[in-house]
């Protein structure tokens, strides 16, 4: 039985956390962390949990937490878990970290995109970016693991195999990513009311989103030199679901097949990225609820660019979902254990 | 391994019926009946199941799934079943009927409403009507199930347990439904639409609706005498979830303590319905994706009515997870095999 | 000219007002009042504003705004108005107040109902009730309009003519009301939150909403004597709307036509109550935007009662709207002015 | 009084239009013209429009309606109006067409995107692209106007100042667009089904849509060359509304201020395009109902490129209200008459 906690278990990713380890057999919640509702019950905030969670919020205390819990899930804002962190904790207990903290392994970088000086910058070498297809092996052995945020998931999913094979014009990229409001969070803010986003659709963060030296980094590592591309994320009033909408340049011709080809070779034994057939567009329904990336492409021969998509439930692959994939390889299970959920529809 | 077949698997409940029955271990279906899609991939249909299911779809022959099949799902427009069941069928296999076609005992109130003349009378009365947490123990014997309505499961089981113990005038009784549009079907129809739904609301089949008699007659037994009642279903710009308002005057002067005794004592160890805590309102978010039907209750003491109301999701308990939980009946299973999801949110 | 201004014009119902009032050439806007945003462009909170106006959004001062506009709007929470307001205010000008300080006749009950002392009782004799339709002569002489809630004239205008008429058992009315979340207000909760409200339906308030005793008031004069009902309204995933079904037992046999006949005898002459053809079921999406209110009925002959219906733009006719029709009844205008807006689809 | 007919009346461009005109004083609308509903009662089709229309829907017979109207709008199928008009009909009457029929000037390009063959291609060099802020003074004297798609009129105005400035690198250019479900149309389709479409977002007609060769057509007489470019629509879970996110490298090094001055030397006297303040993102909320288009752009100094973006309305700016403002140019009268509309909010 792996004993888990979950600091910040009362935001959006945490409470899909919760539902995914509550439905396992292999997984004790120890502890249901909430900053905001210390000592109310888990299933008042959560009503979803009636009679399934009796528990009590508890306070952030990781140093009590790390002699409970085999591993620790931090859903909180950046900052905190860096704040927390030691090596006594990471000694007793794995760390996976739902915030940016450690996922970028330039400090410089994380300072300037997220304004805040990094609180405990000598764990960022050991971090592991917790993003499987990617990064499996290194992430069997971590002992902190930087869980990838949800569009630096989908984008990177969706262009890595281009840009790894240099098929791709890396100073071409651009991302065009759509979120669903979940990507928002809990806070009560007056932008995120339901009349506000509701029958609206808004860029933001154009040119400044912090996502974006992330995924800079991460396909960084693909293709071999620095990336530096356009991200610009859209808010889609709907519950869950980002779509990325990609586009560069092709470096020489290359047919559907020979793209599609390297699409498989890269995902075809992949449990989680589904490699759709010609001409189907990925759509955020046919994901939703499940871990699955579905991802795409089309050739446009006008304009010898390479339009890359990928479609993924931003709570389940693009947080909790992956964080729990990230936390089956640390115990050795297999990956998909607790994750074989076919997406809702409708 | 349970052998099943779906008929009418494109629908929106056949669809939940192939996703709740492909998560389990202990179930394989053998048959995707879909007259409108023949010979077309399941998957492409429903991309959910894209590298998950690679069957194509069957026409509809009962006949010749009965040789394949344990147990037979028919998620079909009224008529259909009836009219394709006969005994050599029910000798060989079990069928679950998700249409109103066996619902009422009554074949002169069937045709009136659904105005059709029934296929197959003879069968009306061996059916048995599939709601566990009243008629458990004939369904575990049974042939044929026949599926309870969406708006019949949310209603009946808010209101049961006052008639049956008297505490209501049953003529008093009026039960106001809220239904997401995934209960108008997968058709195309302008009306359903998402620019005529969306942003909207409206009541349809005013005193007219096909499920009052249906209501009616289960709440009937209840109560110990004939029950006619208003029922008024509301379309709302959703998804998914059936929410019930019920009003009915109080036959006494009763507390809240002992109609929540009641409530307890007839649900207090069912595993998919949910007392909720006092002045908690159902909600339909908190049962989304899941089997669950949350209920409650208000007491007004000005006007000397209960308000009686019930939560739901109407493409599971209301149908697909209801026809699951009665296959688990029928095969001595643990009644919530494969019906242990937590509810989505958001 | 008529110089207006706005207490409290941030809010969704000010906004509106502002919309309204903006599209007049005979009316002038001389004061945004809000209080969160003193200061503020008014322009950069309503960006539908930009360009339109220019003003700055100004503190509370009635006394002040008394010498510049000939009629004020209070748009604010319940008590603020009767705090302000004051003879040597209502002697300089007009004030449609939309909050429910003026509504209700008996101060006991209103305070019972809204837990607050009221500030200024002296006020609410002489304070009309601002509903035109049934209404209209005393308001054309008032300095003081108590602008009706929104769930309030949606019901009454559906139930009036029934209840005057004698024709159903005001004992037996029960009001079962849905409506958009633009209802809830502007405030940053949580519980209004887009994920939070999308997807989901509710009821709330049970048995002890506000706008109760306002329903009960109106339909008392109508009836003759005091009506005590139910009234439950519900949360539906959509920014505006209200939508009534009422149920009523009929005290006598009464044909379709007969009730009919009351209709179209209370508002044939309406500009802004539409009575539907028969069996035509009123939709909020029919209205959105203008000052209609559709209703309908439907006689059910098994269980003696009629439903009736209405629908309705909570922010037009249930706030802003009804507010512009009463300042042209103050002001001599044709009822219709500034409101001929037809309803806006999809 | 000018005397307007409606071929198309019953889709969604052409019930926006009649409900545009009929709130003028000075147009009649004699034909509200719709194959599918004909002697239907409009206001059946379109309930807003209860008590308002009286008129019901007429068969196609532009011969007759040009004996009877001064301008006939046509708001149907591609390839239709193409095949009704002629040169007696013109001779007769002033034809805004809001097809794709005559936007192309070159028929090869039409007949290869469109796959039809072109009915009338002898009146395409007559035609006159009706995008007044680019095209106005050709318009007053046009009998026949294109009426612009809505993608069109959204890219070309928040690009188009860039292109003819020779601010931006035209083979850099990649517009990503977003658009509520109405710009899909009325028919009954499953996939613009409300449950299909709810909760979920996907590109479609990548690299193949037929806006496509309308917008390069556009951009290219502004930039002075042939112009290709990537164009990707977006389905977005709402009513109305575009939003368009373009990008493109710039060719030299300019300033915020630089650019801005240009947008606001273009747009500074349009009535219908806001040029918005810095760092204010368009937000389709904030056009809704209303014929604005919303521009502003963002440099960004790590790529070099600027992104561009437009929020609209797609059933007002993007078809009926830019027909009645091409109308109104064609009549000599304001642009603005019958368009002053304030964005609906919330």
């Amino acid at each position: 039985m792996i004993k888990a906690g979950i600091i910040g278990s009362t935001g959006y990713a945490g409470g899909e956390l919760a539902r995914l380890l509550l439905q396992r057999d292999d997984v004790e919640i120890k502890w249901y962390g909430s900053k905001s509702y210390v000592e109310q019950k888990y299933a008042s905030i959560y009503q979803n949990m009636f009679q399934i969670v009796d528990d009590r919020c508890m306070d952030d205390n990781m140093k009590e937490l790390a002699e409970k819990a085999d591993v620790i899930f931090t859903a909180t804002p950046q900052g905190l878990c860096a704040s927390l962190i030691n090596d006594e904790i990471l000694a007793k207990t794995k760390v996976i970290d739902l915030s940016a903290d450690f996922r970028i392994k330039d400090v410089a970088v994380y300072e300037e995109w997220y304004k805040i000086k990094h609180p405990s910058p000598q764990f960022i070498e050991e971090a592991v970016y917790g993003l499987p297809e990617i990064n499996r092996e290194k992430i069997k052995g971590a002992r902190l693991i930087a869980n990838p945020g949800c569009y630096p998931t989908c984008s990177t999913l969706a262009v890595y195999p281009l840009a790894k094979e240099g098929l791709i014009d890396m100073d071409t990229l651009i991302i065009d990513a759509k979120s669903g409001v979940s990507g928002a969070g809990r806070g009560a803010k007056v932008d995120n009311l339901y009349c506000e986003v509701n029958e609206s659709c808004k860029a933001y963060g154009v040119a400044s989103h912090r996502h974006t030296p992330e995924i800079e980094e991460q396909l960084s590592y693909g293709a071999g030199k620095k990336v530096v591309l356009n991200f610009t994320p859209h808010l889609i009033p709907m519950n869950r679901g980002i779509l990325i909408t990609a586009y560069a340049s092709l470096t020489g011709n290359v047919s559907y097949e020979e793209v599609k080809s390297v699409y498989d070779r890269y995902y075809g034994d992949e449990q989680f990225v589904r490699v759709l057939d010609r001409d189907v567009c990925p759509q955020t329904r046919w994901v939703e609820g499940s871990n699955f990336v579905d991802v795409n492409f089309k050739i446009d021969p006008r304009t010898k660019r390479v339009i890359m998509m990928g479609a993924m439930d931003n709570v389940v692959k693009g947080a909790a979902g992956q964080a729990v994939q990230n936390m089956n390889l640390l115990f050795g299970l297999p990956e998909n254990t607790g994750l074989r959920q076919i997406p809702l529809f409708p």
